[in-house]
């Protein structure tokens, strides 16, 4: 795919006219309900869009029992919203024949633009224009178009609104592919989903999936969204609308494709968006409360958990169980999903083992098959849960009893009136017929046949309930370090030295000497063991031509190891311009730490903070987020580190000062964000933490190209 | 549940009566086909059991129109097996009928013995005395019993074989949990899965789930097994199983939970058996080419594949879709799975590019929306992939378009065209009505909505394959390393040191001195920097006490030193037997690995390898096996540490000897495993791996307290 042209500017908003028009006109309108150009007329009908519907079609009276009209200039009253369903030739005049017209909004379903080839893309881009031109949002071209059954707008032809309508409800999809936004919308629609609103976006020339985002989220018919992407065109919006729906709690939860090499490759060739790192995409989804979906079959659990129940208020979980197997299996699912399973009370235990000895109800709490012969088991045992286990989340598995005739509906019944006053998300598991389906549903119950599926859900849940529980960050906290204006040229590490300690990062005591005199005064001076490095814009690896030496004691000493420095590297970097030799007190004992600011080429400035030595280097055991971050984030950041435990003073370690290192990476994180115009990217390695405080030992700084 | 008594000794086979009588009783039959006695001889009739169902009920003459008996002695002929549906108090005299009729094997459907209390282990025992002085085969008792859709034997009252009888097929299921097994056995009828033999083992008194794998792994009719399980009885059957199934090259999938600790004291409470620790099982199930199912999903996923096509002969996936998005997501999944994705060859390409040039047909091989309007592309995308590509799997998206009426029928004969002569798994990814579904199955094309869950389920078979080609384990090539009868005392380092050398591991040339003088003596002889240890059996941690002294050099300093360690010792640990200083050269430069074998309650000798330090203190970076492992194993084990690249040479470092590092693991665990009788573990820590060669620096031996 062609990269259109960006420079083309976007207005924001007017995506109203798009989503809820009051009337529609469908250009290259077909009778025939099965074509390209039937389909949104049939859809629009059937789903009893409340606005005006137009065909146009040169050559009939009427389409699928509307009056149809030879063009747009003839339809009588105003058009808000257009279909054009013409090939990819005739778009461009049916464009200016919209904007004639007053149209706000149109929905381009042709291929043939920028997804093509270079010719494509300049046509896309003339579309463009004539859509600023006359203000004019545009979805597509080379999508599916979307539907909002909450008013009937249909302008689509996917195929997943065939045969029965979708069920009403009030879940979002967003989707960047057509095709697998189509497989979604009946996968959705076989368990009987309710997708209240879906838009397909394809070659996103105009309206993004950000922005649908935004609309979505800002909608009172819509209570979480789901997110097909394989690539961002507009972090900024993106970020903004996620953390709008975190601060409205509605879920969204994104599956965004394109993570390994191979499907990176295909999704650079598929769209032109651009895939930007994987792991960037990760750290933005976790910084603003979004869920990352794996699978489809994860997509749709989750949507459809967040269709019935709320978010949930903790992570502790109950399970009711028949089988002490399935009992089992759920307690692990529970522990890889991060949920506690904490113990029934003592007391409660005492007397439901009095009352049927045969059960185990610790939690998981295992009725055991008594439950069949006495089936007033199931409700004490529930009653005893929901009352003295404290209990955020259930999950209750009946397997095939819930199918059965007889006890099917009964348990139905119980498990309604128990829940229906209390105010946690419950998960039965079993094999249910649908009619029962559809009230365990209405009453707020979610039903699943596989207990591990059952069990993620739930914990969606709770991940939900932390995220929008969680302080959002406030960047007008963080401090403003300034601007520095980064020339495009070698910055020494002298010089990035300097700029990080501007920002409140503490470096060593240090001077810059030009001779081994001077050098061994210095040390004399301090009277404390030193160290020593070149300084040359020309020389990335000190060592390797001899320019580090340490622990140095006294005068004499320094001097002759300078005097040994500066012909060592004079006889191995002969070109390099030497600015000096940097003399430092030693740094002593602690634990060495990388941090890294770098620009990723999609999501912007991203910061990365790491162990040293094999934890980064063989281990990647490292943490990123978007800068600026909090200091709050930035020792969260370091917390999750799996070598963590060296900073927080594991067997026998000293603990080391984890503020102060969180503080430096907040601000080497406000530092390179607020200069991302000049700054490429800014590395801290080691930065040394002590038992107090934290010391930079080196720092290199590039410069951005332009 | 209480322990049975272990002790009653178990007689091997015998199983044939058990899965494939000719003659079989129902004791406590039930003229009733819903009940439990009932239900039997319910699905023994509709399954058309060929030999003789005998019902033995004293209050009846017909029970579901076959003639009844008032007990076992008054039956005409022979009966081999006899269901036992009567109360547990009834159980012994029911026993004791069968025995004198000559019945081979019983099923015990009746809770209330070890799962209860020490009065039904009790019980349990007495019915196991009887079995075995009879010679019966006892499944369960507190189980669901058997089918075996072979010969119609169907001794079992699960719902799961209510309603529809299960489709004809060749997997087996093998479960602990009778209720969970319903629900396994609910679920995979629900996807129509043909399970051939579905076996529930209860208490396990006597018939193990490792006994039926056995039998199942054997059986002509059984191509495929899962099994469920959370305990493991007999571990030394159930690795002999998982050898056959490999040597066989039939898949077997296992579900093994209590795998968190809140999951594994749920497992403890619920059945006897020992959980283990998860990772010696996981070592086992590797070490056998079994797959570890996690979900009940996976394991229907994986049976279902294994099913439909053979093993993959290699993990080259090849990926058809129509929709770009799919085609992402699809090799993200692959990536995930560890399959490859290789692109289609240039000239290929070309020539799919010419014929469609709006296709992507690199692999993902994206025919795009066009395969609608020429539907030929289909086609010969498809047979370019087959002639050229050279995949090993292939997964088609297809989405909605396999339900369309028109194309729905013609893509299924087209695949089936092109595919029939192939002897490669494929997986259709699409919603596909019912009778298409069938069709697709029977050509051997297996079928999913989810695109993730159909590349793990051809990632599986690519695994079983590898798993099947991988040349087993020869523990006849090991050397035998000779009996050590170690006595429950504590044992010094120079007794462990002595007995690893003994096993060919190499350690540092050293000697026990008595007297300061002796150790200055030594190292003046040996003319190298020398390390020094105090060696006691009642001081585990020496550098606590000032027992260790490194990197002395010359007579008087060494001499000074022991003088120093001898006062420091007998200062800080007045009450330990000092058997002497052990002096030996430094060790020089290498990376150290931490070696143990170690006795796990359940798997018996499994051996652990890691990298010291930070590697398996903080980031648990290690490796585990079952005792005696080839140096070839050992090797990979080591390979496939994270911290592998610290061996091979990573970043400049010297490549170290991973030969003889394999070879002294393999060394260990042959030791430990021949001697296991007297040995609870022995701890090489560390091992140092140099360039050349391996030397243990320390060694810690703890024999079996009995």
């Amino acid at each position: 795919m062609v990269q259109s042209n960006p420079k083309i500017s976007q207005p924001q908003n007017g995506l109203d006219k798009l989503f809820s028009p009051a009337s529609v006109a469908v250009v290259g309108a077909s009778a025939d309900p099965a074509r390209i150009g039937g389909r949104p007329i049939s859809y629009l009908l059937r789903a009893g869009f409340k606005g005006q519907i137009y065909p146009v079609n040169p050559n009939r009276d009427t389409v699928q029992g509307l009056a149809s009209y030879p063009d747009l200039a003839s339809i009588p009253g105003p058009v808000d919203f257009a279909v054009l369903s013409v090939s990819a030739g005739a778009i461009v005049d049916a464009m200016r024949a919209c904007g004639e017209k007053g149209v706000r909004a149109v929905v381009i379903f042709s291929a043939g633009f920028s997804e093509m080839n270079a010719q494509g893309a300049a046509l896309q881009d003339e579309v463009l224009t004539i859509a600023r031109h006359y203000g004019i949002r545009v979805l597509g071209p080379n999508c599916l178009g979307l539907y909002n059954a909450a008013n009937g707008h249909s302008p689509t032809f996917t195929s997943g609104l065939e045969g029965a309508a979708p069920p009403l409800g009030r879940i979002g999809l967003i989707t960047q592919s057509g095709a697998y936004g189509t497989h979604l919308l009946s996968m959705a629609k076989a368990r009987r989903l309710g997708i209240g609103m879906w838009v397909s976006t394809g070659n996103e020339a105009d309206v993004t999936t950000a922005e649908c985002l935004e609309y979505l989220i800002e909608s009172p018919d819509v209570d979480a969204v789901g997110l097909y992407m394989e690539g961002i065109r507009d972090p900024e919006t993106l970020i903004r609308a996620l953390n709008r729906a975190r601060a409205l709690r509605k879920p969204v939860v994104v599956m965004k494709v394109g993570v390994s090499e191979v499907g990176s490759a295909a999704a650079q060739s598929h769209t032109a968006s651009l895939a930007g790192a994987d792991a960037s995409v990760q750290a933005v989804l976790d910084q603003t409360g979004a869920m990352r979906a794996r699978t489809t079959e994860d997509l749709l659990d989750v949507l459809y958990a967040a269709s019935i129940a709320a978010p949930a208020k903790g992570d502790k979980l109950g399970i009711l169980t028949l089988s002490g197997g399935a009992g089992v299996l759920m307690a692990d699912a529970a522990d890889a999903e991060g949920l506690s399973v904490p113990p029934m009370p003592a007391a409660a235990v005492a007397r439901l083992l009095e009352r049927n000895p045969f059960s185990a109800p610790y939690n998981p709490v295992d009725i055991t098959a008594h439950a069949l012969n006495d089936f007033s088991l199931i409700e004490e045992n529930l009653t005893a849960m929901l009352d003295d286990g404290g209990y955020d989340l259930l999950v209750a598995f009946f397997t095939s009893l819930t199918a059965s005739p007889v006890l099917g509906p009964r348990i139905q019944k119980t498990l309604s009136d128990l829940l229906k006053s209390r105010d946690l998300p419950v998960a039965l598991v079993g094999q249910v017929p649908d009619a029962l389906l559809q009230a365990y549903e209405a009453d707020g119950i979610m039903v699943f046949d596989d207990p591990s599926r059952a069990v993620a859900a739930l914990a969606a849940l709770a991940g939900f309930q932390r995220a929008f529980d969680a302080v959002p960050e406030d960047a007008s906290d963080l401090p403003d370090l300034g601007k520095i204006e980064l020339q495009p040229r070698s910055y020494g590490e002298d010089e990035a030295k300097a700029l990080i300690q501007k920002a409140g990062i503490e470096i060593l005591q240090e001077v810059l000497v030009q001779t081994p005199e001077e050098a061994g005064a210095f040390a004399a001076r301090l009277g404390l063991p030193v160290a020593m490095k070149i300084v040359s814009p020309d020389i990335a690896h000190k060592s390797e031509v001899g320019g580090v030496a340490l622990n140095l004691t006294g005068q004499q000493a320094t001097q002759d190891a300078a005097r040994d420095m500066l012909a060592s590297v004079a006889a191995r970097a002969p070109q390099a311009r030497i600015s000096g030799l940097l003399v430092s007190p030693m740094a002593g004992d602690g634990v060495e730490l990388i941090l890294g600011a770098k620009r990723d080429e999609v999501m912007g400035m991203m910061i990365m903070v790491g162990l040293g030595g094999v934890f980064t280097e063989i281990m990647q055991d490292v943490a990123l987020a978007r800068a600026p971050i909090t200091p709050g984030r930035a020792e969260a950041m370091l917390r999750g580190l799996k070598g963590a435990p060296l900073l927080q003073g594991a067997r026998g370690r000293p603990t080391l000062d984890i503020t102060a290192a969180a503080k430096a990476v907040s601000r080497l994180s406000v530092l390179a964000e607020q200069n991302a115009a000049t700054i490429e990217s800014i590395e801290i390695n080691p930065l040394l933490v002590r038992e107090t405080g934290v010391v930079a030992l080196d720092a290199l700084i590039l410069p951005r190209q332009t």
